[in-house]
């Protein structure tokens, strides 16, 4: 049975833990800020760990935000990152449709359910899409919609993936012609599967409550480019060089941070208390989902 | 093991199966018609049935009509129907809500995420109601609305219901108000959880698929007031007179109609080979749902 280490006051064993990697993953909320509250010298800990020649990767679920877009989230709470530093589930997408997923010629155009991020990403790779913000589709379906979308007739015959991410904007309409295209055979992606979102202190649909339809009514999951998937470390690995035994993954979530790192095989995994997962949950007897370490907040690790 | 008799052809067993039951609860799609194709003689059979002294009661999942709707229907399709032999999901859901569900008295509203077809039921039964066709509701949402549905503000605190059908007006506030009010303990119920729509020879989103969101975001299956689920049953039954051991189920399909008849432990159930299930199904080794007889089409009991 694994245990795992408080390191929170122990400087000699921080310095031991730090040593052991390269690269460091980050987890966003409940790790760097909790909404739109910073939590304490967050830049001075980021800092410390580039000044020992760290690379650090912000590694989140947040697909409605480019890598643009959660920048400026960064700016805006006077944590430095650069936009390289960044990998949304959205880019994740980006990353593994045009790396990884190997699409006939004449099959490369994505249809999405989602907000601009999604967008932004894709053509930051250079993919078409279709679907998305298109203001011709925030209507009402109409019967000519039923009918051609039955026969085929009002669908572009290049979309080979269909990528469902969280859409503020959802509707029959979007949603009938994302079933229509996976009844076709179009590869079926999600940015992430979050069932919840967290907002205004409440938890509201996420992407995967938003998606949904999809997945009750074509009768299949999609593959998530979200942590926990692994696809999404795969994808983050076709970006990033890094050797998986030097990597450690920081989260505050046992079931998506820790679980994706343990599963990617990481050299460590480092639970920070300051948000959704309490220590009683890891040190438990029998705990399924262990991290190699804990701080109770992440400027701990200043020692 | 039970095995399913062959009645096309043979009057003495029709006659024998018929006489074993008083009332008889229809599927519509499927055995009455498919789409707006009429299967042949049915008017016929359903009069020779009424000369028989039988009831009939048409029993459909279909939850964005009301009876009266759904009589234009049969009116259209030259078959005779009176609104009393009609039950659809949405006046199931009604009937359950008003007579069989103990609400308290400062929670009888229902929200409901549905076309009008829920709305004139509910108002059928007495039942106060939000949300559904409410034009208000069809807008995007806006960060007041996530506040206000964070702190309840914007919350009707009548609503002890959240009702969901399908609804072809789905949207992200529409499913954040049903979230937000399954959070505060609403109870929570479905028309039906059909995940499909036949539509335009094509499969759209049925009921389940537009509700699949709530589902997954708030963590827990709805009742469902549509077949299979019992609860309609128990409805049926709480408005038209009958001896579940003189009923007989008539549908398509083996896995909502015949599994709804056999788990209410009804008289009989015969299957009709118009539809969606072919007798292979139930006829094979180890079935699990079988049929007590079966006919090619409906108006083979004209014998």
């Amino acid at each position: 049975m694994s245990v795992s280490h408080c390191l929170t006051g122990d400087k000699v064993a921080i310095d031991a833990f730090l040593d052991q990697f390269d690269v460091f993953l980050f987890d966003c909320d409940g790790v760097l800020w909790s909404g739109n509250h910073i939590f304490p010298d967050v830049p001075e800990t980021l800092d410390m760990l580039r000044n020992r020649g760290k690379r650090l990767v912000f590694v989140t679920n947040n697909s409605t935000k480019s890598r643009q877009d959660y920048k400026a989230k960064f700016d805006k709470a006077g944590i430095q990152a650069n936009v390289e530093e960044i990998f949304g589930s959205s880019y994740s997408a980006a990353i593994y449709i045009a790396r990884i997923l190997d699409l006939p010629a004449d099959k490369k155009k994505v249809y999405i359910l989602g907000e601009s991020g999604i967008e932004q990403e894709l053509a930051s790779e250079g993919i078409k899409y279709c679907g998305g913000t298109d203001p011709n589709m925030r209507r009402d379906i109409e019967q000519e919609d039923f009918d051609a979308l039955a026969d085929g007739s009002a669908l572009d015959p290049e979309v080979g993936v269909v990528l469902a991410g969280l859409d503020f904007h959802v509707n029959y309409l979007k949603l009938a012609y994302g079933l229509a295209y996976l009844q076709r055979g179009a590869v079926y992606l999600a940015t992430n599967t979050d069932s919840t979102l967290p907002m205004s202190k409440s938890f509201f649909l996420g992407a995967g409550g938003v998606g949904a339809p999809l997945v009750t009514s074509f009768g299949k999951e999609p593959l998530s480019l979200g942590k926990p998937s692994q696809a999404m470390l795969d994808a983050v690995e076709a970006k990033v060089k890094m050797d998986r035994s030097r990597t450690c993954m920081i989260g505050d979530r046992l079931n998506t941070d820790i679980r994706f790192g343990i599963d990617g095989k990481l050299g460590g995994t480092l639970a920070v208390l300051t948000g959704v997962s309490k220590k009683e949950e890891f040190l438990a007897d029998g705990a399924e989902t262990v991290p190699a370490a804990y701080v109770e907040k992440l400027s701990d690790l200043l020692g």
